[in-house]
């Protein structure tokens, strides 16, 4: 979807802010996808966004979901996906949320700890248990290790461990980090996750499913590995590794590289101030209702931003919230086009971790969703 | 409010999470601030927490309110609080917002920029204006510098620009950031304030209110100087500055020293986890649903936490939010009392900018609210 003068045209009556989604990109996307990893079943990761609509066409599309709670899970049933289709991939899990996908026979999902097996035995006996391998995340915005994940030296205790506990071992999953543009991340983690396999084979374990789990990167505001790069060397190594075994079910779980660049976030400048040198405006979204993710970079440039005015003058502009707060300066130091009070700002790429994660702090409201398939 | 076996007791029929609120706390800490700031008009930031209870409590021990929006000020209004005794210290404000204020008569309001002054002439004439003078922010955990506040130099020029535009000089404002521990910043802002109201009062600008702002500190977990303390000196300087000039009306305008340590969040251990050295337990508040302070300085240490058990002898502990991410683990380090699975951890001084930011990712709702006087 291009911020181009039609889309500002067709968008101009709805007010701001607002996030309008593209259902067709959603389906591109999705399709690239499954081109891109033959054979493998796709997971979308449901803490990325929860619109129904969102949830329903992929549905429809025959994707499965990534559930990490319980008012998650409840929703998708409530959208009719098919309890098939659902794992739950969150390392830790309440014991009302165990009980609640044992109730559903939703028995497909992770731990990485003892303790962990200890509680799901208890909630969910025979459930299916695919634990969550500690793998590098060097090279991705968001890192994990040290918070989940199962050291490899630790595997054959721990899966005699699941066993001993009632519980049945059925596959690997690994997190390579959020946005991880280090492809060499999935190529050692496949080799850790084929030794481990080997091994467990070799102790009689069979396991059956293995997650690539997510981290894909999507281009924001720099060059990043394409979906077709990422799966090509992934699906290369795959050819080298899990030889001389039963092929496993292969899924991948993704929320980023589905639905980042299907939203475009729309706000109006309400503020202008210049301070020394440097231009300020201020816009309706921010840290707190909708953009979490654009402070979490050292840069301060995280998303791709575009006016309704390409063609004018660049300057320098920081960008700040709507509300009071110091933290709540989303931009700084970014270029843009002249702009002026009253005029909309694009922030791209806003469809992933934006509306999931906001609040209303200072009463200042997330942005309304809209789908462009809906406008004239 | 202790966190005592009293406490656990009275409130273990309270399914987890929640905030309790203590209404007898939050009039004490209003009283400790009018006692130490005689004779002025205390304000409270609205943004801090929203209940209604906590305003209507407010409204009635006489405080006044510092709101930043449209949603903010509606919300006031239903509560039948008085607008004279609304201010808004947003430095930048929407048109929408402006035009509300003008139609509910609710004049008096920072600037800090000349564009927002033209704003303010358009939306708002005769509006009362309380520029907001840059002071040192040194020593504050929350640093505003750079994105609010006029430079003394300009003073003059900023003033007769206000006249022009047919809009009214006020007072001045200023803030010394959030969770100010260095008492200087005080007596520094009020010496400039004091020079600025002078020069003004030479040019034939008769002001009438000075604002002291916020960001008197609350004891977290380390010890802060006292709202006493804070005041003592704020009112020394006073007496040794604004001679010679009619009285000024002043004001203060406090969030986190009227209600933070009035709240204590109770949340359940849902998981544990061993992981190398390192103890990890899971709490159903986290990073996006409640804690966001947490993780906003640097050391992930920065509420105090209290278990039930305290007798149990000492472990370190990383403590995660109930969300997959990785950003989600709101402290690191911290000793407690050995604390097992369904026990409850609680996080004091909680009652200030936890469930006004928080969000429902990943399915996780905010807490739940409560006052412990409705408890038997």
């Amino acid at each position: 979807m291009k911020a181009d003068r039609d889309f500002f045209s067709k968008t101009q009556s709805l007010k701001t802010p607002f996030i309008i989604y593209d259902l067709q990109k959603l389906e591109d996307n999705y399709q690239r996808i499954k081109s891109s990893f033959p054979e493998f079943k796709v997971f979308f990761v449901m803490k990325s966004n929860a619109h129904p609509r969102i949830i329903s066409l992929l549905r429809d599309l025959g994707a499965g979901f990534e559930t990490a709670s319980l008012n998650e899970t409840s929703e998708l049933l409530n959208l009719k996906v098919d309890s098939k289709k659902i794992m739950s991939f969150h390392p830790i899990k309440s014991p009302e949320f165990l009980q609640f996908l044992n109730k559903k026979r939703i028995d497909i999902m992770t731990a990485d700890s003892y303790q962990e097996i200890d509680k799901i035995a208890h909630d969910f006996p025979n459930a299916k248990i695919v634990p969550r391998v500690v793998v590098d995340n060097l090279g991705s915005a968001w890192q994990l290790n040290g918070k989940y994940g199962i050291e490899i030296v630790e595997f054959p205790h721990f899966f005699r461990y699941i066993l001993r506990k009632g519980l049945l071992p059925w596959g690997l999953t690994f997190h390579v980090g959020s946005q991880c543009e280090n492809i060499s991340n999935w190529i050692k983690a496949i080799q850790i996750c084929d030794k481990v396999w080997e091994d467990a084979w070799r102790d009689g374990i069979r396991l059956k499913l293995l997650s690539l789990g997510g981290g894909i990167p999507v281009k924001y505001t720099h060059i990043v590995p394409s979906i077709e790069k990422v799966g090509t060397v992934a699906m290369k190594e795959l050819s080298k590794t899990f030889l001389y075994k039963t092929k496993p079910v292969f899924t991948i779980e993704l929320g980023r590289s589905i639905v980042a660049d299907v939203g475009v976030l729309v706000n109006t400048v309400f503020g202008t101030a210049t301070r020394g040198e440097i231009n300020w405006i201020y816009i309706e979204t921010g840290t707190y209702n909708g953009l979490v993710e654009a402070i979490e970079t050292d840069n301060r440039n995280f998303f791709p931003v575009a006016t309704q005015f390409p063609r004018r003058r660049k300057k320098i502009y920081n960008i700040g919230g709507p509300t009071c707060v110091s933290l709540d300066t989303p931009f700084v130091g970014i270029k843009l086009p002249r702009i002026n009070l009253g005029e909309r700002v694009v922030i791209k790429n806003a469809g992933a971790y934006t509306t999931v994660c906001a609040s209303s702090f200072n009463g200042f409201s997330p942005p309304k969703e809209y789908f462009f398939q809906d406008l004239n």
